[in-house]
């Protein structure tokens, strides 16, 4: 498969996706990457030419930039270019760490919605206790969602944990603030209804408490209900090991034993990073677009083009086509 | 003051109640109690008979119940008479660790709202590293919220801001998924408009990731949002603590340096333990309906009820009530 990458977008371009880029060819031998961002940087890190393709752009999207206006304006950005490479059928895929919300919209306007599909999604995996992880959707690129879009999103997520994370009847969970039907706002009320109309497996509400338990493979909510729940989820693991790092450090005897406790620490850490799970799918779209975290290590960035290749090898969005189309059709038909 | 007090409410109940009542009733000698519950039971935690008077009830509303049904049929429930006794003047403020939903509707149902306001709030305050705390406000009351619905929880959180936990001028953030103004749903870009007009310190959107930090003291949302950003953030910490416990008992190594730590962990737990600030207030009503942690031992019971004594020392309720007389005056006057 071919794949098109931001060199350039994220907290540790172009090292750290450059260095990931290189373990994913070294690992994959079917893979080929165009790299889209600043010639002279990209080859002060690239060690094996084969296989890598370079192409020069001179305009950043930085990360204060309006998202509609920088993807307007920025039309050599090495983001509008990697999304527009796929557009253009020269890459299967795009990948990019850097500005989320020009990220969507290049990805939206570019390479747009599959037919069917009323708005995408942006699709994280987040981690559980048990390792398995979960699929939180959408976490930000459609603020204020209808029912009929959190239905759709159950099934695209569905079809993505079948096919990528090998989940055979993936548990479809609906974000609530109670287990009990009935619970939630008007919009969650509908859902809840609607879901229950599907083939899915559906299987009821899930709490905000309880997402880290792995109380669902599949969790659908609206944006922006979503991104508060990722982000509280975020910050309050940074604020309990910040004040870890604090405390275990206030002397001498705790310095000693949190030294023991070095390696469980760490087990804990990596319990907790999701970067191990791949980006964030834009899912709804013509093709795979995903965005890598904005602070994604070399490791980071392998995970994303292992994701983008499987999404690709399994048919993800060709099985989303179908899946809508025949949804439709049923209506059409009914 | 005169507190009425749901004994039998809480999992903890009716132990931990009297306890924490017996502790407050100590340090306040101004403070008149009565207990609603089982006369029995209570009777086997009482020490003091003085300033306590025990009214017995032979109805328990339990979690599983429905709300509105609960409250108008288990008129005879330790909970409804302690909502009765504010609404008959037999007390001057209520508390319950019981049933939230329950707890809520005889509020507002008993007790009824502030004229003016159009919805009360359930406003817990939340930890931050700092150790000040914010507010946050609704958590659950009210679903589906309308714009001013928020604009009147940020005039009664910093009210309550200022007169209960000494605030000068509390710094009133918006709960939204970015900094710049224009983010959020429908919801949010027309409360950030309103909150400009207002007298209140506005400081904007406070993001979900800030707010342990102390982004804000006072922070408003719809109730469905403040849920789910409740409980995420519970849930992380509970999630964290957990694979703590299983990583530092894994070994008796291990097990010897976690034991140095010890102190270390308490103290985490400590910061992030919000009980040491009461319970969660449904402001907007006639009287202060203090909602007590449905896990609060004796010391979040007292907690709950210096709280309610200081609300009612400084007049919090005829405040926002004349807060909201006078903007509803500015109105009709312009």
């Amino acid at each position: 498969m071919k794949l098109a990458i931001d060199a350039m977008g994220g907290d540790h371009a172009p090292q750290a996706i450059i260095e990931g880029v290189e373990q994913a060819l070294r690992e994959y031998s079917d893979l080929k990457v165009t790299l889209f961002g600043d010639k002279e940087q990209i080859e002060q890190y690239i060690i094996q030419g084969d296989r890598v393709e370079i192409e020069h752009t001179d305009e950043t999207i930085s990360s204060d930039d309006s998202p509609v206006r920088a993807v307007r304006r920025k039309k050599n950005s090495s983001m509008v270019r990697a999304v527009q490479a796929v557009k253009d059928g020269q890459a299967d895929a795009c990948i990019s760490a850097g500005n989320t919300g020009a990220y969507m919209t290049a990805g939206l306007l570019v390479v747009g919605r599959i037919k069917g599909i009323e708005r995408p999604a942006l699709s994280p995996m987040l981690p559980t206790l048990g390792g398995e992880g979960f699929l939180l959707l959408d976490v930000g690129a459609n603020m204020d969602a209808k029912p009929s879009h959190l239905v759709q999103y159950g099934m695209m997520g569905s079809i993505y944990m079948q096919k990528v994370r090998g989940v055979a009847k993936p548990r479809v969970g609906l974000l609530n603030v109670g287990g009990e039907a009935g619970k939630g706002n008007d919009l969650t009320k509908q859902v809840y209804q609607q879901l229950q109309q599907t083939d899915l497996n559906f299987i009821g509400n899930v709490e905000a408490r309880d997402l880290l338990n792995g109380a669902a493979d599949v969790v659908v909510c609206d944006g922006f209900s979503g991104n508060l729940v990722l982000k509280s989820i975020e910050g309050t693991a940074l604020s309990i090991f910040s004040l870890l790092k604090e405390e275990l450090t206030s002397s001498l005897k705790n310095k000693l034993a949190a030294g023991v406790l070095k390696p469980s620490f760490k087990q804990i850490k990596m319990k907790l990073d999701y970067s191990e799970y791949g980006g964030a799918g834009l899912f709804g779209l013509n093709a795979p677009v995903i965005k890598a975290h904005g602070s994604s290590d070399a490791r980071g960035i392998f995970s994303a083009v292992r994701q983008a290749r499987t999404m690709h090898n399994e048919n993800v969005v060709d099985l989303i086509t179908d899946e809508i189309r025949s949804d439709k059709g049923e209506l059409a038909d009914g």
